[in-house]
């Protein structure tokens, strides 16, 4: 039974995630969204969108990094991916402590298994991780997009920065990086997304 | 292309089940949990608390059910688990009618298998939907003892009410079980959950 209570403590503590919230909202606009329903979103489009992965992908390992994947922030909080790289850095530290925390509360070998697994998806190599971190790009894209863009719009997002990181979702999976790109187009065409500022003119526009 | 833009249409739907409100609550007790944040800590607990399950199950099945079972709240919404029976068997097939619509929306092939599987789930037959259906009793069981059962003493629910659902729990898993009417025992001690009325004095409680 010692076993059962430091995973039920973890598994309590991992309620938590519930309650930290994202910059990006639902589709609809009507509020944030938080870092457990944003995993729960993830974990699904693995499931109905694993046709586009590469071959010899594992879909079981790719579902599971992504449930796992933000619980570091219940204790390093959430980071909008557009931030600067001095607070990205940052980041990355409170969230190495935050995985020794939250994975050290379970019984050592599997806590250990679950934070490799959660280090492999940050350090993006492997072929299941890319596919997974193409998948938390894609799902804030296409909330963005049907929210008529009110986050870039709030933080001064242009079409330059948002494409910058549509490469992540093209080398995860071509059909998807595809799609990506043609809905950031379409969101530049409809006003939700203002496209790169003119650099000729010397005009930049600077994130919030 | 035509595949994924039915597969990015039920991604999209989905999201609104982030917006269908249960009666439990946070751990914290801070304000109602959503039917989507509530699949993905079923998920995660299916990771976490495998080795519980009985020989043979399938993880990657149960993990890819308890990801589905809520999607036809989106149409259905939820109902409260000591709702009467009437209520059940409305709800049942107003859930009937959403599992239609929601996997409709997939490519045919793909949307026949996640309903089978959302199905399964209902059904609660093979070992893998009984593991599936005990991780999803036992989650917010612990929820309630954590918010010091508030959710039962707004409701009105009393300890052979909560027992009586136990069954679900030991029937996929010994273990968890055990543990689980343990935890009951343990949150009338604390005047957490009331314990069940003294039928020989015909005194009685009703649910709210």
């Amino acid at each position: 039974m010692d076993n059962l209570d430091s995973q039920l403590r973890f598994v309590l503590e991992a309620d938590r995630l519930k309650s930290v919230l994202r910059v990006s909202t639902l589709c609809d606009g009507s509020r944030r969204e938080n870092s457990a329903e944003h995993s729960w979103h993830l974990a699904l489009m693995a499931t109905v969108l694993g046709q586009y992965a590469p071959p010899g992908t594992d879909l079981s390992r790719v579902t599971t990094m992504v449930l796992l994947h933000d619980l570091v922030e219940i204790d390093a909080g959430d980071l909008y991916v557009y931030a600067d790289e001095a607070a990205h850095e940052r980041q990355a530290a409170a969230e190495r402590a935050a995985a020794e925390r939250l994975f050290g509360l379970l019984p050592p070998e599997q806590g250990a298994a679950l934070r490799a697994l959660w280090f492999e998806f940050e350090e993006r190599v492997t072929p299941d991780a890319i596919f997974a971190r193409a998948l938390d790009r894609l799902q804030p894209l296409l909330a963005n997009y049907q929210a008529s863009g009110r986050t870039w719009q709030a933080n001064g997002i242009t079409a330059d920065q948002v494409l910058a990181r549509v490469h992540l979702i093209e080398e995860g999976s071509a059909e998807l990086g595809e799609y990506a790109r043609n809905l950031v187009a379409d969101a530049v065409r409809h006003g939700y997304l203002a496209p790169a500022p003119d650099t000729d003119s010397g005009e930049s526009i600077h994130t919030g």
